[in-house]
């Protein structure tokens, strides 16, 4: 067997290599029940069982209020791009969209064929380096939501504020759920992709406030309306069983870490090496995003030339440090650490771009 | 560590022994890479080629023409009840609807949505016991497409022989793909939930007649119509990576199984000893399904009383024969015995059944 080499991909991306032991226990063979985990019936009580606690231990990690439902889907982030203005806009009704990148930009495409969409801010000009900052932009008055991407994998951009409005906020925190303490309260619904932060890609959390599950217009499909889902505990047909299974455990193995303030120190630290790294560097690595607007989950950078990128990426990928290759729309280079990304890969990141600049001098 | 039990739940549903294996060891480190399968990007060299080989060994053993093309959807099967006429009908279209079952009926109301639908078959009044022969029903001339259940999992209800019609027919085959030889040239579309007999939740294989691609309106939400799925080989976005994945295992297990022609002798080997058992009691147990329309997939059925259906399920359990309580909508008792239920589990069932009636005259 080979050693567990870091693996800084964007996503799907690394899990505890516990919550992967134990699933290579549960998968042939649940607690003993002489089932595994990826053939039991959703209806059982045993499984039942692994759905609540996830969704428990969700609650309490996360301080959800009661009065908000939490979903399990599955169709990946992507489909809640339309399911949100499906559900919550009609034809003239209005949203503000916070145009910060290519998840937000898919997000707009979607929410025009439900409503009048604005969009108070934009860095599209700036190719996406910022986001934006409270007083830079304004949203009409009968704006229904103001819908934005907390974190912007791409870039490596992430608020560090959320928009001051007392309207109700929308976010895609598929890249940074579970990172640092969120206000739930402030939100009307919040959704991620599992596989960044949460779990294996296969399952999306959802949560809403209750009072909007009635939004949804009646002629839209069974399966598309929150509702649906909501008064049925994400069991109106068969959940992604394996893909919540593995999101319980990854919870278990938060709250055992000291819970979300314990992985914000931890995101904080490892992302701060990084960036220490980038800004000793005399412009050797050039970070992609402004200072403010600095993402701790995924740092995108740059080197001289494009050729200098490939052979950094090559030598990092034979030194173990793998899935640093950036997104084709911006190259360079990409360090995703999520939450169960272990500290020991960016020391020996930040260790290798050290040696890798001493022996390719620009 | 307990014994491996039989498991008779009707979906999710027992997967290989030897999948599981491989899947506990790939789940820590796929092949050696030091990277599990489940925390791997879908874009990684390695992952794409375990989603290019599901797909290969489908059309190999599925027969799938060239001009179809085969997608892994999320969704669950219940999403494509809507995503079928939302990408097929148009307001004034009309499409044909077998109604054999629950699962029949919730597409027609979402098929309502979109199009003019008819019925020309239904067995709602007989409890859903039969599925039609040819010659029972006619369909309406401007009528799009033929739909029908081949496999009614609650019932235990199956075609034996699909319609004969110029029309395209459009199969939900959840539970029962990869069961039998078909022939998917005469159909526009087949889709399955893998939960049954292919894989996990979490998944559904869409088999769509390449044609077919260019009648979504335009004005659908972008995941929700087939040609993006098509166009980027399910990897517009990122797909239920680990649920593909296991997918493929189980494939290969049918291949090196003999393929759909050796499952399907072991099927009827299987079903035909239940059903052998059922028919030599003495009407003790009592099938569900009229003779002709009798399922090799689910085996539903009776005793004498709903307390005799009940103890007899608590003693089966006890004797490591689980999952074998019937559907609540009609009760009673059902075994279901997909592709990988071993014949051991049916032929141990036998043998509690015998002794059951012995222990319990009626």
């Amino acid at each position: 067997m080979t050693d567990r080499i870091f693996n800084f991909s964007p996503g799907p991306a690394v899990l505890p290599l516990e919550v992967l032991e134990r699933a290579a226990i549960d998968i042939v063979n649940f607690q003993n029940t002489g089932i595994g985990i990826a053939e039991m019936s959703h209806r059982s009580k045993d499984f039942m069982k692994v759905a609540e606690d996830a969704e428990k231990l969700l609650r309490e990690l996360y301080e959800i209020p009661d009065n908000y439902k939490v979903l399990f889907l599955q169709g990946g982030a992507s489909s809640q791009f339309f399911m949100i203005p499906m559900n919550l806009l009609a034809p003239g009704k209005k949203a503000s969209y916070l145009n910060t990148g290519v998840w937000s930009k898919k997000s707009i495409k979607e929410a025009k064929l439900f409503g009048e969409i604005e969009i108070p801010f934009s860095s599209e000009e700036q190719k996406f380096k910022r986001v934006p900052v409270n007083g830079e932009y304004t949203f009409s008055q009968e704006s229904e939501y103001v819908y934005f991407v907390t974190n912007n994998t791409i870039y490596g951009t992430q608020f560090k504020e959320f928009p001051k409005t007392e309207k109700m906020l929308v976010s895609d925190m598929s890249s940074d759920i579970l990172s640092r303490k969120v206000d739930v309260g402030k939100f009307g619904l919040i959704f991620a992709g599992a596989q960044k932060n949460l779990g294996p890609a296969g399952v999306t959390i959802v949560i809403i406030r209750e009072d909007l599950l009635d939004r949804a217009p009646d002629n839209i499909p069974t399966m598309l309306k929150y509702k649906t889902h909501a008064e049925k505990d994400s069991m109106f047909n068969t959940p992604p069983c394996f893909s919540i299974y593995i999101v319980g455990e990854v919870l278990k193995w938060i709250k055992k870490s000291g819970g979300i303030e314990a992985i914000d120190r931890a995101n904080q630290e490892k992302a701060g090496l990084l960036y220490a790294a980038i800004d000793a560097s005399s412009g050797y690595y050039r970070g992609h995003a402004e200072l403010a607007s600095r993402s701790l989950m995924n740092i995108s950078f740059n080197l001289a030339t494009p050729e200098l990128e490939t052979k950094f990426i090559a030598e990092a990928t034979k030194a173990g440090l793998n899935g640093l290759k950036g997104h084709r729309s911006i190259g360079g280079c990409r360090a995703s650490i999520y939450n169960a990304f272990p500290k020991e890969g960016v020391v020996k990141l930040v260790q290798f771009m050290k040696e890798f600049m001493a022996g390719n001098p620009a």
